[in-house]
């Protein structure tokens, strides 16, 4: 199940990992939306299909995914870990990962942040992926003969609400203000319907974008938080500062 | 007295202050040396001429500063704050140098960190030149009539020393392998004889600027601390992730 | 200068400092027209005309201020130290302020943060009200002796914009969604013309309050920083969890 | 086993969980003994019998966990997990625990903090505890559907000893000062025999409670830290502030 | 005003910097008492005669200040800087301080915490002190010519209360228990008995430093927190892990 | 498999763990030297043999292992538990290294530091063996009979890499520049001739160490993260301070 589009050479592959149908969406499409409307590919893997939730069978949620990704450009696909509200961290689920990292070998890898917040399944994904993007480099690890060994070359985390912002790292602001991209992001959101229809999820994550836009001088922006110090070859290649108040 | 070379449109003059005569060589040289040779006009401003030191008289390293800066490619300018170990924070050191900031209109300020170090004056100059950036944008600041208000684009924060990196902030690191580069900073630092003879200045920053390297995964690269958030207008901006170990 | 309205015998009056003539309403306001509602007396101190914003004159500026503290149903005065963006932490200063707060022996007083943000003035007006609310409370303070000493209940930051918030306190949240409530904030932030159509702080603020207000599961809330832990009878007393997602 | 008095209709029930036999009645004895007095139900859900600690056999441990709950005015249960010294954090676990949550329905849950310290098991059921919170609300967790869902009011986290105090969260402290409280809570936790033979659990306790009333200007005080930012009606309910030197 | 006993080669004499008349004995007058017992010569300078305090003349605190530091064996002097809470941080100062350090020459020095507490004078000397070690060093500063440079072994930092204790700063404790240096340190807290009458701090003190000991397994302990990382010739002179609970 | 060589009376024996069959020796061998050197019997427990990484066979790794703590005075064990790449987390482990605390009886435990770093592996490890040495003291578990019950004197923590070095902890610093000691660890690091070949890894760990050696003054130190506060006798016994530049 690979990307439909293929990356033009000079963009990797994204590959991001949700631990429930609508938590890649919520956390950061409209940076998908800018990636793929720029040519980037990018393919989704959802790791529960949402089964413990109040709102929303799992066979909606699966539906409403598809959807989604389909408005951000991206391809999806579902992984069974231990299922919805019961994730665990273990070795099997991190080797399971690192074989589809392998499989997709990605530029850039998206992935909740490690912080605890409101989900106990979002720390806990976002470690497994952060561990298997590792365990996808090593060269002698059986399990994963199937493909060969893959570094990526950036790991972000996203957060799926503002509490779940690491407070150690310096986030990276994507501008997604552009109005195609606004809209897709706010259609692939409003498409996970059974949980909009329950709580302001729509609302909560444009007002958090704009309250980034606000503060960086642009429409809205994402907060992303890279796992490792950042490498320029100069200056001139470090973005812009980001501060308009 | 304006940097010799102008930026080309595309690169806005760099701006580097430094406590005394060799803190910014020793702190960022290998940027200063990257940047010039890509063409960005860089210009120094030292704000004393370290009359405080065990080693050098104050005639001495004025000299070994000309040379320096002009080794990296950089033009130099002199203010007299309050004398080396005497710095003190205050309005008349910010609006003097605001009013540098906008006499030179740079895009990018560099300024030694505000995490106390070795040397007290470090820090002093680091919030001085913060708040310099700040005033220079207000519009309604007498004493800087003489020049227009000027919004600087990015500040990013040197350590002069590994203490003196800032423990709450993800770095930004430059990569200053380039033969070239490496010899022309190393040249520069070793400039300042009356200081690398006393102590092992030049072998200290070529050590951090290897140990950065060793881990990022190129030859040599010195850590800058952004004071704000970046922003990109995509991911294929974000530099490389910076992990090779 | 003493608040107009006097405050109920529970309710010890409110003193709030403002490093210009807008920072308490776009930091705070909706807590203040909280209080005042409440019938809590407020009284402003605002420390600068705002005369060095490139938007505005002094004389509009104070005007904008009487207005917008009449709107919140406060009382103001204003207190010249160093001027806009001039402002230097002084014993003088602190002497100063520490005298308003004897004279007005407020239980609650609201400050700006501590915390490096936009201003360079708002963290040290931050650190002046800190210290001015320990002298009043020292009995041997000469500059102090018109008044009898007075020790304040309890000093709670604002923060003027999201960087400003102190990142190690945990806020405690104020819930301003009653719609007069909402209605009198947002009147007394349009109350300052010559910013608000400057740049979207209105807007800023709104955001802000609403973001909180979504988290904590309430229309719109306002984050203040107390500088000390909160000392509670019984568990019954300490507010309600703020987390709705 | 329901609590044994209810809680009158304004004072949701309390709900107190512990790894051993004592670490609730020392690590927050003094606020259960005041809840109490006050009207408030509590019940405590104890996880293991503390057969691993080198004093008292797991007879005697449970007979003293008893008798010190009912000196505190406390109902208990035990529940068995995977035993003193060898608890894993484990989605059973926390089905478990939120299936009593959701039997209990209490309006403020305590945990052992999750930061590391002298047992490994402490933050381990700090953290089942806190998913178990969380997963109570999830109308879809299958293992769960023999209660109705339920959303606590607030968690708040106890430590057992200093090294277990979060360092990154502001703690509200709970006023224990009263004769009745003081001595209801020194009962309970010499209750323990067994353990406050081996060592000054008891002083240990009091000396902290002490250390925290005299800097907060009660007798003795208790901290407590709070999961979440706390959310008041006005400024008039945020406590008193402590500081008294 | 050279400390009376001269200390043995092998113990560099000890500074210590108070702000008013007792804060060295109530933040570390326990290790005072030790070291002196030990041989080591100590001199106190303290820097107000704590006339802006409620309790106490001047006269009378300085008296107190003299007995205190004889019952400790340490010899004592004032030096006038900006008065009792009037502390500011000035290059004047700092060069004060440092010609003492450069007359006294001392292998150790204890300060007050650069953490912000209930004394805004604390911090600050705290800061002063630490620059003045900084500038002793320096060969070139002309004020300070009459004595040669000088370079510290070491600078700790002393919490005149828990508040003031850095956050970010591992301890290290010092053993205090031994039945002669805790009455020594007692009685010269007592010493200060305008202080002692009008608040418990002599209990505080003890309170703080039984709490210590309780989890370092000793009697009493008090912490110290060094400015800079510890040299260790090997693993066997790291001193002994403090955890008893 | 007991140490070779019994250390003296007042050196209690050092035990080390290792997630692979080279992280004790790059990470902190040249302590192991020095210690050995002093007299100090030092033991290595492996917990994999290094089969999933991409360089070197298993039965090369071994060999190497034996080689690397032979040059290093140490003599070796390996025990297995979930395999390279492939640990968790869990009771089992916890008992089985604690099985080895009590066997072995160390005063002195090194194990890989708690922050996440380029392998999974070393966080968990560092995890195990604290509780490991927990559970070694309690005297009731069951599965630890075979052997009495034992306290450890000390625990650090050591960083496999920079990245590894945890941010809120103050290290101690060990000199290692003595000539033997250093070529020593410098042969006891190309033993893994495997791995060396691979990548830096010896220049990587020798920049370290010249770093952390250029700023305290000495030739070569590498840090080492106590886990718990510091008890000293005196002043005397607190190291030096180590700030050269």
């Amino acid at each position: 199940m690979k990307p439909g589009p293929k990356s033009p050479p000079e963009l990797a592959p994204l590959l991001a990992f949700g631990a429930h149908p609508d938590d890649i969406e919520f956390g950061c499409g409209g940076v998908i939306a800018k990636e793929t409307r720029a040519g980037r590919a990018a393919h989704f893997v959802i790791c529960s299909r949402g089964e413990a939730s109040s709102h929303g069978k799992p066979a909606q949620r699966v539906a409403e995914a598809k959807r989604s990704a389909s408005l951000l450009g991206a391809t999806v696909e579902f992984t069974e870990l231990d299922g919805d509200a019961h994730l665990e961290v273990s070795s099997a689920h991190t080797l399971e990962l690192a074989g589809i990292v392998r499989r997709e070998r990605p530029g850039i890898v998206l992935a909740p942040s490690l912080t605890e917040n409101q989900h106990p399944d979002h720390p806990r994904l976002g470690q497994l992926v952060r561990d298997a993007c590792r365990l996808a480099r090593y060269g002698g690890v059986k399990e994963l003969r199937k493909f060969p060994s893959h570094a990526i070359d950036q790991l972000f985390y996203y957060a799926v609400t503002p509490e779940a912002e690491p407070p150690g790292l310096t986030p990276v602001l994507i501008d997604v203000s552009a109005p195609d991209v606004l809209k897709a992001w706010t259609s692939a959101m409003a498409a996970h319907a059974t949980q909009a229809a329950a709580r302001n999820y729509v609302e909560l994550q444009l007002t958090r974008a704009r309250l980034r836009g606000l503060c960086a001088g642009c429409g809205h922006a994402i907060a992303l938080f890279p796992n490792d110090p950042l490498l320029f070859d100069s200056l001139a290649a470090v973005g812009r500062g980001a501060r308009r108040f």
